[in-house]
């Protein structure tokens, strides 16, 4: 009962109750602005009850996973030998559960209030301008965003205080916290994937037959898709980055917890990643109260200001922390090391996906020659983007260590998620403003309207730039922490465990584990294509069946559209999810720990390359499109936009959905594996059977 | 002066040299024939000097490069610390000399015969029908074939056998042939560079302008990048793959070699590959020896008997030589997998490149709704392409580990490329039959002439699936155990060195080798881009200046497009080919021994994905185009063949250029890595001094 020890960790429950109170006053301001446009309130009407349905019944679909998963941890507790081991037994148990509801539960609110935000944004666009569009799209974003942090950071210490109370041993938390973090892992998943199908779906559709078929313009009432397409922005978007984010914090928080138990280090170093995140969500709601309290004409001052702002909070504490608290200030390095990698990366994606820099301007010009070479360009910039990347992460795991050994790096993964409430909340406002575009569009709102909206939504496409960096850098560092501590855990029982390349196991595990992340992205995109088909023919149907729709005299079926995005995309998202749990317990009961561990590595490099090349890729087709709608090469609707346009669907399933997905799969794998170590070390692979049959012949 | 070891050398040499013998009056037979069509002979003429012109600037570019490294090599030999070691000393030096020389020669001769035999084969089928072009154009492929196995081993065997005569060693011939393979990849990534980037050059530039454009068909004439575009073929997949398969040849033989030494087998598993090799060459000429003597109605049938008959005469010889010379029965067994997995790898690649199954048709259908569809699905198929390549590889590596340990890895590549010499006769005979077609219709030949090289071509589009499926899983074994033999290296002089993932220079070694082979890519599709540009800029501007052109009045200026393609490729070529060779040098500087080992495993994993990636899409798209001009989802001229014209011009470059040169890349940065050893272990990497230098702040 060390006050040093509670004393911290209820000052970090406290300021995430804090900051969800805050998320509840910021829920009701937004759900209190009335709708004063009757046909405003249908369209918005429309997009939150099929958001919400849709998330209903993905979250039915998950729960057999979630409670298979959780009795399987609950019973592999009851086994003797596996007792007291990472993330097994029933208190693992209900700590999975935990993570799973509280990912759910910050998708679920983010969503519910971004599906609210967004008619509010277009009539206060309408009746104040930017500053009040602007501040009721950030109050959307950030009531996700400090969810996403506040039911993470809740949880976790929750949790820590709860285990310490009871064993009194600040060890044992963590081992039950793997469990956390699983729970996370698992719904981002599905989140992510189920989402990122249904929005690439109705988007392809309502592009294809409603654009380039028909002709009418993007968020067209008459296009049977387009309430999809809007509903789709929140389920991928909102809903599904909202969970990507819960656990991507929260598997950095625990993965450097980890960390500081298997290098032997003391109980601040415990608690100094949590202090950290402490200090970075209060300073996440300093900068939303910030962003809110003025009346803003330039959004992208507002949005800067308030990230400089929390950036700046935090490395301020960590100076303070690492030296009063710790007593060892080189540890504030690791976290200022892990906020600048985080924006360097962000950086390195807008040189690549910005059209201000040449990378863009290139595609839109290889564009000229046709849809061809406007592939070709995209995908070498997608590539070459990977260079820098490496470079930035290189350098942030070299300080990183030079300052605090393999702690350092996990501890540099939370620095550049400690400010995770305000990076999401800049996230999340994006889509808000392009959903209230759509439905000024809709609902026949003044030009101007659709002008400020447009205007917050390209802000947002360039903020969400350096968000993505913080999910791929802390992803890679996070995950790298997880698979080290996946070898010293192994180690533990077996003290001369090796990951050797003369082993044929781990040669073998690491190409499969290189090969997995392109199966699960071909079965990703395969789904979107199935998907997309399905939207094609209802839309084609519809204007077939009725051409009073297109004449705009009849009200196309929007709910069977949004109906077919739901099913297919829940229906496709089995496989891959399936695929990414089963693997690493497959390769462990067949090649060992030492092959699982080569899996491993083999996935993490293919998964993060990956990631960046489809994340860099599919956001240069996107903003050269854009590029040349603003004028440029013909403009729109010249033969160089139409294969720009091609660009820019080959890009969104990778952008989207696939490029997203690596992160997450990755470090689902790793937990999975750090969780299997104590069944895997009891257990003799397939692998030496055969060989012992082998050797006997 | 042991006669156990002269001789299986000599036997190996002698049957190297009746091979070159039989390419000899090969080469005689092919160029003996008269052409007696003066506009045959013209355009023959032009497309062999276009290519020999390329050729003879190419290495003449290259010179520098292999004298630079070979002086590196004989001057490093003079430091007390480094003699001895593999690869280094003015021994290793002229080996290196050697194996550019041979690799260059067996490209050069191949393309010698190649740009002679397409027009011979063009008139042998209007004259003697099926048979006779068939023998023709197969003839000139096997010059290519055999020459690349007849000098690759002939420069082994005698290297092998001056070096022990000398020496009187049986170990120390191996430290010096790592120069040799050496030699061998640095010509295999020029040639495969340069070549791919002119192909691809010529053929966007004569497809973009002409086909599109002007709306006139392939070959046409009056497109005056149309014998550039023969020129490339010949430059591109016949000096290119030539040189490419020598060093996978040569480069399998030296790493099962090192394996042996590295492992401490006896002498006779350091003779074992080499005779089956010479077994395999001499199985390779007997097929070749059949197809000539009988007048085939069927190519498919002709090609296939003779790639069995050399499979079978090698399996019979594995056993024999195992049981008999061996005395261990159970390394027949590795070769015999190495043989059965690069043919299971081969019908892999064909699954989901053959408009028979279901994936090529799927592109196709998906060409339907556009550009981007297809586009996405022919991704989705190269991506999901890997699982099944991954498998039958691990597969691979764990039943010849079963057999044979490390050794038995190795010798699996041995075994899949020892009957190189029929497999690339079948790959070379592709390239001159399209040329023969193409060459028939610009000299307005009968139509059947021109049929009956469609059908030539499409039997060598088949058949060179299963010798890509040679090289990619060749390439991984071999890359293995020369990784394998790295850190084999590396423990002779630093017995505790090991590779472990808790050392963050081995984290970021395996960060930046993943990253490699993107950036690579990228350079080379970023290559043939501007290089196409250039192309596409000329051959308009010669439409502009002389309409007479599009008429066929007027002869257009074919030698400016063979220049453009030629220096833009030899300038291009240079920047990838300098990464390739300066990364692993940096990477060994900087981050020691152990980060360099992380690099060589990284780079393994993702260039291993990437080139089964690029290959089977691009071949997938390819013959979705097919497919569909055969009439298919409305054919020729619709707008879903537009669609599938765009992905064909997306997979050129990823299938001919970025994909083959993958392999190259990673054995070459493996072998330079070897070389780099006993520096390495010498040196203080900038690392620890920098750590050093942290750890006294």
């Amino acid at each position: 009962m060390e006050p040093n020890i509670y004393i911290p960790l209820l000052l970090v429950a406290f300021s995430a109750v804090i900051t969800l109170c805050y998320v509840f006053v910021l829920f009701h301001k937004v759900s209190r602005l009335k709708l004063a446009d009757k046909r405003v309130e249908e369209i918005q009407t429309y997009i939150h009850d099929g958001a919400m349905t849709f998330l209903v019944r993905e979250y039915k679909l998950i729960i057999p996973f979630v409670l298979g998963v959780g009795a399987l941890l609950a019973v592999l507790g009851f086994i003797p030998a596996l007792q007291g081991a990472e993330g097994i037994g029933w208190q693992a148990a209900i700590c999975f559960v935990i993570g799973a509801c509280f990912s759910a539960c910050a998708g679920w609110i983010g969503m519910f209030i971004a599906t609210k935000a967004n008619a509010r944004t277009a009539l206060k666009a309408k009746e104040e301008g930017m500053s009040g569009a602007l501040r009721t799209a950030f109050s959307g974003g950030a009531v996700l965003g400090l969810s996403v942090a506040g039911f993470g950071l809740l949880g976790l210490a929750a949790i820590y205080l709860v285990v310490y109370f009871i064993t009194g041993d600040v060890n044992s938390p963590v081992q039950i916290l793997t469990g956390y973090s699983l729970g996370c892992s698992l719904i981002a998943l599905f989140a992510r994937v189920g989402g990122g199908i249904y929005t690439n779906a109705a988007d392809v559709g309502a592009d294809l037959v409603g654009k380039l078929e028909a002709g009418i313009p993007e968020d067209d009432p008459r296009n049977p898709a387009t309430i999809a397409d809007n509903v789709g922005d929140n389920v991928g978007d909102i809903a599904g980055m909202g969970s990507d984010l819960t656990e991507s914090y929260v598997g950095s928080i625990i993965s450097c917890l980890t960390m500081a138990l298997f290098t032997g280090l003391s109980f601040k170093h415990l608690l100094f990643p949590l202090l950290i995140c402490g200090v970075g969500i209060l300073a996440s709601v300093i900068s939303v109260l910030i962003v809110r309290a003025r009346n803003w004409a330039d959004p992208h001052k507002a949005l800067n200001i308030a990230t400089y702002i929390a950036t700046g909070l935090v490395v301020v504490a960590a100076v303070a922390l690492a030296i009063l608290y710790l007593g060892e200030y080189k540890y504030m390095f690791c976290v200022i090391t892990g906020l600048v990698a985080g924006i360097a990366i962000g950086f390195v994606a807008e040189l690549y996906t910005s059209d201000e820099y040449k990378s863009v301007k290139s595609i839109a010009k290889e564009s000229e020659t046709g849809h061809g070479t406007n592939i070709i360009a995209g995908l070498g910039v997608g590539m070459r983007s990977t260079w820098l990347t490496i470079a930035c992460l290189g350098a942030a795991i070299a300080l990183a260590y030079f300052f605090g050994g393999s702690y350092g790096i996990a501890l540099a993964a939370v620095g550049m998620l400690c400010t995770v409430g305000i990076t999401v909340s800049v996230d999340g406002y994006g889509p808000i403003a392009d959903n209230a575009g759509g439905i000024a569009e809709m609902a026949g709102l003044p030009h101007e309207v659709r002008q400020i909206t447009d205007k917050l939504d390209a802000v947002g496409n360039t903020t969400a730039a350096i968000g993505k960096g913080f999910c791929i850098g802390s992803a890679t560092l996070t995950s790298l922490a997880f698979i080290v501590s996946f070898i010293e855990a192994v180690k533990k029982f077996v003290p001369t465990f090796d990951i050797s390349l003369s082993d044929p196991c781990v040669l073998i595990g690491v190409l499969v584990g290189a090969m997995l992340p392109y199966l699960f992205s071909a079965m990703v995109i395969g789904s979107v294509g199935r998907a997309a088909n399905k939207m094609v023919e209802e839309v084609r149907a519809q204007f077939e069946k009725d051409p009073a729709i297109l004449e705009g005299k009849s009200v196309p079926d929007y709910n069977r559209c949004i109906d077919i995005s739901t099913k297919a995309s829940l229906h496709e998202m089995i496989a891959p999810g399936l695929l990414a749990i089963l693997t690493p317990i497959g390769t462990g009961l067949v090649l060992g720990a030492a092959g699982l561990g080569g899996m491993l590595i083999g996935g993490l490099v293919s998964a993060i390359m990956l990631a960046v090349f489809m994340a860099n890729a599919g956001g240069a087709w996107d903003n050269a499109k854009k590029y040349i709608e603003g004028g440029h090469f013909g403009g729109k609707g010249s033969d160089t936009h139409k294969a720009a346009i091609t660009g820019d669907t080959v890009g969104d399933p990778l952008k989207d959905t696939a490029g997203p997905a690596m992160d997450i799969l990755i470090k689902l794998m790793s937990v999975i594996s750090l969780i299997l170590v104590p069944v895997l070390v009891e257990l003799t692979p397939l692998w030496d059977i055969i060989v012992k049959f082998f050797a006997g012949l």
